[in-house]
């Protein structure tokens, strides 16, 4: 398909390089930033343009990878109506585009950051369409990207978004929270590394509520008391770390 | 080696895996239940005694698996001076050993549920030991293990164990609490699994405080607002959100 990127952000980037890789044509990026739309435009070898005026019209799909509170505001001021748009947004409804057009949504449910060159192996897609026509199309063009294609209405993907907020954004700020902890005390992160990747395999094929472990987990009030202790002088973490037991214990009233 | 392992928990259940499959001997599983001793015992295919007094005086090494607040009790009621005695606590210091010991500690730094049976690839130790020739012997004994050892003092370690508490139980608590609410929202979890992997593998070669996404991290105060009113029936993880979400704004000022 020929596809129109409108963005260039962490989504425009791994999504343009997975669409160009499928086989499709990405034949311009449009970016609102000149700098950010040239690179992304370079690493595709594509056109850029800035200016909504020459945005090409012949495009069998356009695709916004756009903050949540800007689509609105870019649909109004197409020129013309697109043979399809879609957003990659997880909490924007569809309802955000005009009656009028044929639209549709692809929400990557997966985190791409630009400084990290490999696109993730698995990437499952929750997509959405107002026309069936368009929800086909959207079908058979995601599938080209990935082998994992959910149709979800946009109130459940907006709580899919949310949950994913807690497993990626959440977590990976617990990361940084240790990180810095480390750090504070002279000692490496690498050490963790493959307690990361482990908790996160473990739960590959077991529900994280099975599998649970840690002093929260098992009542072991003594390491609490020496963790909140050792957490003095560090207040935020401490803060997360009692609501973050309480909560554990709460779910675990056997213990 | 010849092994004498006590407990028969998580750790105990690995541990004693990764030991026989590592060319040891366990000669004996002590535990006071005593199916759990038994189970671990057929599973090693060793002895199992649920009796202080019967423990094997000939072993080379004790491996203590147990929890921080029954380990001294353990060692005050051991009837004979162990060639070499260690514990796998994370935060129990080494001085939990009455002062005659040969002792020292091995802690892994991973999580182990009895639950899945694969040996994580990866298992980084720390290790210690009061006597110079104690610390040989365990690193010697802990390499035929594992490819990653480090010599750290209990103050290190509690507070690495700390860190650990944040990426493992914590993080593991996130999908739970994730797994929960997509439930009741009657959406699968299946659809959070790539993600999962995918926010572990990034910081494997970065910095978590490089690779932070996500609404928070960009300001995006529209979705920020719908998901507080999403989880208006979740109070719980409403608490949660706000002051992870909080946490992550003061991280990143920037935005």
């Amino acid at each position: 398909m020929k596809v129109v990127l409108i963005g260039a952000g962490n989504v425009a980037h791994h999504l343009g390089s997975l669409i160009s890789k499928s086989g499709h044509e990405i034949t311009q990026i449009v970016n609102r930033s000149r700098p950010g739309g040239i690179k992304l435009a370079k690493i595709l070898k594509t056109e850029f343009t800035n200016s909504i005026r020459d945005i090409d019209e012949s495009a069998d799909i356009y695709i916004l990878a756009l903050k949540d509170d800007v689509i609105a505001e870019f649909c109004t001021r197409l020129p013309f109506s697109p043979k399809l748009i879609v957003h990659t947004s997880g909490t924007c409804s569809i309802d955000v585009f005009p009656s009028t057009f044929n639209c549709g949504v692809i929400y990557p449910v997966q985190t791409f950051s630009k400084s990290i060159k490999r696109i993730p192996t698995k990437i499952p897609f929750c997509i959405e369409a107002r026309k069936k026509s368009s929800l086909d199309t959207i079908r058979k063009f995601v599938r080209t990207l990935s082998d994992t294609c959910y149709v979800k209405t946009s109130a459940e993907r907006e709580r899919i978004h949310l949950a994913a907020v807690f497993v990626n954004n959440f977590t990976n700020h617990l990361f940084t929270l240790s990180e810095n902890y480390l750090a504070a005390e002279h000692l490496s992160f690498d050490i963790l590394r493959p307690l990361i990747m482990e908790t996160a395999l473990k739960v590959q094929n077991e529900l994280p509520s099975e599998v649970q472990t840690g002093p929260a987990r098992r009542g072991d009030k003594t390491v609490l008391r020496e963790h909140f202790r050792l957490l003095e002088k560090h207040p935020e973490m401490k803060k997360i770390y009692g609501l973050l037991t309480k909560s554990i214990i709460i779910h675990n009233p056997d213990k």
